[in-house]
């Protein structure tokens, strides 16, 4: 359909999280949008909004668009190749060379456009983005991410070691430098691209770098991403790096890389968290990044995602592109289940594996939250919506919107998405 | 394209293994076939063909058809649904329901004819399938897969205890009966169609018929498929049902069911076969239908692959739809490659992840071996290919072949079939 205005209801087959306990849906309900903010999903329309269009999707499914916490714009150009390495080899051997090539801001403007445009045909509506270390190529990114309506945080890279000669700033103060310049260059460009300091990891950052990465969050008051724990040699390096740090989030702690609950640090990955690192995450606020495709396709092994559940941290699904392979969310909630699944089976039986209700509500609330009201239908949250259609998956008899909801997660490849809403815009639209 | 006799020249981007070691490629490729044989794959078109017809793919990639060692049929139309269960409990509340359906054949035939149309549409080229224990039913999917010229072999299920009031034969002696009814009734219909006795597990089996079963391959020189050591309640539960039996194997052996060589037994997942069950797959030839995604989803485990390729044991990759979500066999490389990788990180060190070239060896060859001469493109092979369109799939840079063969698999979602070929016969085109 083509809805220009951003007031309106949609009529469908709807689905939706409050909570990680249970997935709510309404067959033939009405979702209401009023300048862009959710008025929640009726059974009938409510006499308020009596005036609004009501366009009908009918046996289409409707559901909350999803976040996708942590991924690479640079590298999905090479997604799904060089699989068979582990993080520091698949760094140095394919993904370092690739970065280099974004000084180019030719070659940038190609690939960076290619990940634009399947991130608005995509299941994402909220993004939190690494770009290089290129401030030009990087504005550029964020210059084509505007323009497709998904919300995003976007990240101009911080490495000043161990990136070779082609990716790697000079100095802690030349990194900085180019950030400030960077900052003041995107100052009040855009209304959904917003900047986020991006020290890459530990091994990528001199101490003074993450120092002054810290005092630059704080007074210009931005959110900070990074890596934390992802794999084991990784780890001993940072260990390494920082011999004072307790742990590997302490090293981060230490240079006030953690941010605090009302600007919050998104680590990605944490396969290797321990007590220690949880209760870090937990004292700052931080989201966690759970990366269970990546984390798979290089070896890296299974984040205990339960474990940071019960203990209450923020978590959010993210695909990392292109150590996951796909942007897709949902075969990044796939692979999230079968993760779990295995992490259950032969790593702990006390650390019961995720269900499809949790796993949605990661996809959907438990990244929104990042973005503040955002990832679910209820009456005040932002207007993020996909329409999808699954009829490609025939099916000899009737099934529920439930049934609906996780088969399609479980057959990325044989479901459309037919239109995309965020804050209550249509970004896309199939013909 | 439209290809109508069996003797022609493909060209385009070539790949093929014929070990696990290494993928062949030859960029603008000529791939012979005459009479459906092939007969090599060329940088230049040899003298001794160049009357032959020749067909330009261009820059499209050509690729063997792939095997499908383990599918049910009749859990395609529930795919991807009640995937937090394990395998007894999703057995008894999803797939036994599901199957007494199929003793409606109106029921049957509609969600057959969705299994079938998916299938000729698909990678696979080769697929051995179970049907439900409906002999009606059976030979109505029979006659579907003669159509697509897809080359099956099918079983009508055999079982008669545990299948609950309406999925279970009354005695041992009626599952036999219906077993040979069906068996006189496809005599010589099919080219392409081939009948496979499939008691479906112990747990559904009693010794009698498993004994009755054993004899029955033998004197009409039929094959057995069946389910081997998948999940540990299972395994305990084949172990009461068995006593004698030294190991869930041997349970199959005692009666026969474990073929030969020359007509080698399929047995499915294989997720916790030990030493003695090697010992025994190996002595009677039998082949491995390894099924890692299923495996994930009903939180079985993941089988050791590698330990088997050690132990010079037949190994093929199978969907088993419906507890793995997709017939598509690239998803099914992709998830093979994930579990191993989590197997050698969580599990065991020395037992080394499997790399793509063996990978894609096992959905190639490794399968199609079960089939004959199949699933590459020597000399002698019969002729099965796929064509491929990985446009979509764009990059800033030029991609190897080995490259986009790696990225498909591990992108299902944006590869396009264009036309598929089974023994030399053109069995779907895109138009």
């Amino acid at each position: 359909m083509n809805i220009a205005d951003r007031s309106f209801i949609l009529r469908g087959e709807i689905a939706y999280s409050e909570n990680e306990n249970e997935i709510k849906t309404v067959s033939g309900g009405y979702l209401v949008c009023e300048d862009g903010i959710c008025r929640g999903v009726y059974e009938s329309i409510p006499e308020k909004y009596a005036a609004l269009p009501v366009y009908n999707y009918a046996k289409q499914l409707i559901v909350p668009g999803m976040t996708d916490l942590h991924t690479h714009a640079p590298q999905y150009s090479f997604r799904g190749i060089g699989m068979d390495a582990e993080l520091l080899e698949w760094l140095n051997t394919y993904t370092f060379p690739e970065e280099s090539l974004y000084s180019d801001i030719e070659y940038a403007r190609k690939a960076y456009n290619y990940f634009a445009e399947d991130l608005r045909r995509s299941f994402t509506t909220r993004a939190v983005v690494f770009a290089t270390i290129h401030n030009e190529a990087t504005i550029e990114l964020m210059n084509m991410l505007e323009n497709t309506g998904v919300v995003t945080y976007v990240g101009k890279v911080n490495m000043d070691r161990n990136g070779g000669v082609n990716l790697e700033e000079k100095s802690a103060e030349d990194s900085i430098k180019a950030t400030v310049e960077w900052l003041d260059a995107i100052e009040g460009k855009y209304e959904n691209t917003y900047p986020i300091l991006t020290p890459r990891f530990i091994p990528s950052c001199s101490d003074e770098l993450m120092a002054e990465i810290g005092k630059l969050a704080e007074s210009r008051n931005l959110r900070i991403q990074s890596h934390l724990s992802e794999n084991k040699s990784e780890i001993a390096w940072a260990k390494e790096l920082v011999p004072k740090a307790t742990s590997y989030a302490n090293a981060y702690e230490l240079f006030n890389n953690m941010g605090t609950p009302i600007r919050p640090t998104i680590m990605a990955h944490c396969v290797y968290s321990d007590e220690e690192e949880i209760d870090i995450l937990k004292k700052h606020g931080a989201f966690i990044a759970h990366c269970a495709d990546s984390n798979m396709n290089l070896t890296s092994g299974i984040a205990p995602v339960r474990k940071f559940l019960d203990a209450g941290l923020n978590v959010g699904l993210a695909t990392d592109v292109a150590a996951g392979s796909s942007m897709n969310m949902l075969k990044t909630m796939l692979i999230t289940l079968q993760a779990s699944k295995m992490y259950y089976r032969l790593v702990d039986t006390d650390v019961k594996q995720l269900t499809f209700e949790e796993v949605f509500f990661l996809a959907t609330l438990g990244g929104g939250r990042y973005f503040g009201n955002v990832g679910t239908f209820k009456d005040g949250y932002e207007f993020d919506a996909i329409i999808i259609d699954d009829s490609k998956m025939f099916s000899a008899r009737d099934m529920s919107i439930r049934e609906r909801i996780e088969r399609m997660c479980y057959n990325d490849a044989d479901v459309i998405i037919m239109d995309k809403f965020v804050k209550g815009r249509q970004v896309y639209g199939k013909i």
